[in-house]
């Protein structure tokens, strides 16, 4: 249903980026870079969620010589985010980071650009440019131009100035705080080049309507088939970061990472603490590696019914309930023993 | 930027529904319908939230008998959620319910539609036809098409029952599990015929997953100028399905209610405990009224620039922090007095 703009493939530390690959999952560390032991620590528990690419701030020398040994030790690949100067890009690129994120246009003199660009082509770095809805190039803020144009016309000058270089190695993320102006950004971008784009909405905010903001324009773009990487910016802890990816990937059956957890809304027919049931089944197989359904219904009467295309569910009754399977009563056992008859119910399907 | 399709209005008990009338935020109470004092209060709060029409189950003859006092003293506008049985709908109509959720092709013989439908003309009482995906008509279950399509047959076919007894208030709603589902359904429905449409997703989950799953489906309807109402369907307390309508109609810029929050991720730039300090903001401006966006911002360097858009903002530095208006620094203060010091600058603002 949807068709995926194919776009130029790149390879980020062995992981491909754009064409067609699957949408790769990133994220950004909030550690300190410098200290190699909580990045380390915060990279893992985000690769145990399925984060595939990790970005680190380098704000300094020391972060630039710290991400040698982050390198070494990272289950996944590394980006360094870089802004101004010249000389922490090269430096990261010399201690084998598999991606910058910097913007040539914000370097400086031509002749450090230069040096940049020569070392990630030796090196086959790739480099992203990154434009934000609040940092558009100075020369473009007046123009009488819509701010999503403002953003194309700051993309394109940071990519002449790569391809002039013959630099092709390119990855670009427009990113606007206001969800219509990311989604609008980024037709424009699509349309206008074939390199891999980097979705998301910067500022999103906290958990909730971080979640909604990403949801809306990262769901209208991919539906449209743009985007080749996804980051969900949350005022959170970053493992939510990739939870909420996959999770907005799999609503549009594009990548799928564990279980599908559906679960009908309370209402006047329901007799169990069905809030309480279904956030104990996605707590108990959330960890679970099959790529099936379960349902959480609140009626024996409309439940198995209704998640007829779950592969597995349970429905509620008066101080007991049902376990299904494809729409058919398998059991019909106390509400304390629900999660575990529906546990033993999936084992033995998979025997 | 969005262009919206132009549907037949309705009016639910004054609130006006399709048309060119505002897209109408709905949810549905959990509590046990005959118990009105309850229902009333959840009524209250989620009306206090913006709630703008509200759905009962009515289960039995008690439940029906209770909606006469509900609808007097609801803040809002009442829908009757029925199945099957035609003497609910009708005593739920004399009790002056100010719409229905029906099916009409599940109500039996023809004669005890024609009651129902007679009675509802007689007192302008619009009908939503609700067909979700797991209870498309038996006729169309094995038929050699999609899911969609099965779920449009099984609205065409309500929809003529009611246009053949010449009656017209009809909204209606298709909403699947599946968000691809969800979105093809709606399209198919909005191509077809020019009734008013209720958006959602049914079984979407819990919080995080819901709102997800929600967010990308009607974000993408919404965007494509389908929808005249949504309900987001979430395992959880009603109130939060209504913040979420009003968190996916902010996004798109369709409507607004109070204070836009926009925060930046934390990352290796930020000294201060951003997480904690945003969702503070949040929190003490979340019932402010006024159509403003409030950012709260991880760096002093980035931040005001960043967050020009943001009508007013907070700045971390270390153990202090600054107040931005319109991306101007016009305080720094220390950490503990960032939110009295917002506070007032905003006052001064709207003296």
């Amino acid at each position: 249903m949807i068709k995926r703009k194919i776009t130029k493939q790149l390879d980020i530390g062995g992981v491909k980026l754009g064409g067609d690959a699957p949408i790769v999952v990133q994220s950004m560390c909030n550690t300190d870079t410098r200290d190699v032991d909580s990045t380390l620590k915060q990279i893992s528990e985000m690769a145990e969620h399925g984060c595939e690419v990790v970005r680190l701030a380098v704000l300094n020398k020391d972060a630039a010589a710290a991400i040698k040994e982050i390198v070494k030790k990272s289950p996944i690949p590394i980006i360094s985010d870089i802004h101004f100067d010249y000389r922490l890009a090269i430096s990261c690129i010399e201690n084998g980071v598999h991606a910058l994120r910097i913007n040539p246009g914000n370097i400086g003199k031509q002749e450090k650009i230069e040096k940049v660009v020569k070392l990630a082509k030796a090196n086959n770095t790739p480099i992203r440019i990154g434009i934000n809805s609040g940092s558009v190039e100075k020369e473009y803020l007046n123009e009488n131009c819509s701010l999503s144009e403002k953003m194309l016309k700051s993309a394109q000058k940071n990519i002449k100035i790569l391809e002039d270089l013959n630099f092709d190695l390119i990855a670009i993320s427009m990113k606007g705080s206001d969800v219509l102006n990311t989604i609008e950004a980024n037709q424009l971008l699509s349309n206008t080049c074939d390199y891999p784009l980097h979705l998301g909405v910067t500022e999103a905010g906290t958990l909730k309507n971080g979640l909604v903001k990403s949801s809306v324009a990262l769901g209208v773009l991919l539906y449209q088939g743009i985007g080749d990487t996804i980051r969900i910016s949350l005022t959170e802890n970053p493992v939510e970061e990739v939870d909420a990816a996959y999770s907005i990937l799999n609503a549009l059956n594009i990548r799928r990472r564990g279980v599908n957890f559906v679960s009908c809304p309370t209402c006047g027919r329901t007799q169990i603490d069905l809030i309480g049931l279904a956030k104990k089944v996605e707590s108990k197989f959330k960890t679970l590696d099959l790529p099936i359904t379960i349902a959480t219904m609140g009626c024996a009467v409309n439940g198995p019914g209704e998640a007829r295309n779950a592969d597995f569910g349970i429905a509620g009754g008066i101080n007991e309930g049902y376990i299904f399977k494809k729409g058919e009563i398998v059991a019909r056992v106390p509400e304390s023993e629900l999660l575990d008859k529906l546990e033993e119910v999936i084992a033995n399907s998979y025997k």
